[in-house]
């Protein structure tokens, strides 16, 4: 069983960013294998029913999560440095659980989503775009594996 | 005069990043004029001499600094999120001095600078990578100019 799974909706859309996903996510795997799971995304509604949206994806995407530890990244969650996101990852992939992330699309996380998540995290107090957020998480996760291995980050 | 200068040592090396950053200055320029000043890196010097590479880079990077209001971009500054990030970069650069960030390279941004800063901003309590840091920045003073002029962030 894969002890690390990461679960969006949809592809990312900006092609930049979509690069330094597969950039960080090569990166992990070096280390780690990491499920992605691009959860299939609410279509043909108009951003207005962000609610309606939400709720769909967050259907599609609890069908990509097991019995893992949920993560949820939210702005509602709590901040960590990289040195406790490093300790709190491996904790939680040393677990018989394993641990999943979860990160919303451009109309955010339903509910249903987070109220089933073991935890909410925020990457910081700003708002970032949901795309730029993906790639802040893969980022952390990337250093917080090589802060386990005692690896100098590579610049 | 410019308002708004952004300044950091050196190109940013991954390609990915350095399209973002593009991408959001060319967003930012349909706004307001930005100044991005590339100062001269620190060359030839070992990654132990951290101090004397900081040192080195905030002197070349002074060289591009008026009397703006100086932010610089560190950990152990303050988070806002981004409503007040706006309201801040408003109040900025409505006044006569403008406003410059400054942002470290990889070794980070050295004590001179730091003590000139006129305030001290963290985006995140995790560390980013410099080259990270650099769009999302750039990608939340896009977001306050739009959160100023009322428009819809671009998804």
């Amino acid at each position: 069983m894969t002890r690390l799974k990461i679960v969006w909706p949809g592809k990312t859309k900006n092609r930049d960013l979509r690069a330094l996903e597969e950039f960080y996510l090569a990166r992990i795997r070096q280390f780690e294998p990491c499920d992605l799971a691009e959860a299939k995304e609410a279509r043909g509604l108009a951003d207005r029913y962000a609610e309606k949206i939400m709720d769909i994806e967050a259907r599609n995407m609890e069908r990509h999560l097991r019995d893992e530890f949920i993560v949820c990244l939210s702005d509602r969650g709590r901040e960590m440095n990289s040195a406790d996101f490093a300790r709190f990852l491996e904790k939680q992939m040393s677990s018989s659980r394993g641990v999943a992330f979860v990160v919303g699309g451009f109309a955010g996380l339903g509910e249903r989503i987070l109220k089933r998540a073991d935890h909410l995290l925020s990457v910081s107090r700003l708002t970032l775009s949901h795309e730029l957020c993906r790639v802040v998480l893969l980022e952390q996760v990337y250093r917080a594996l090589t802060i386990q291995k005692g690896k100098r980050y590579a610049k």
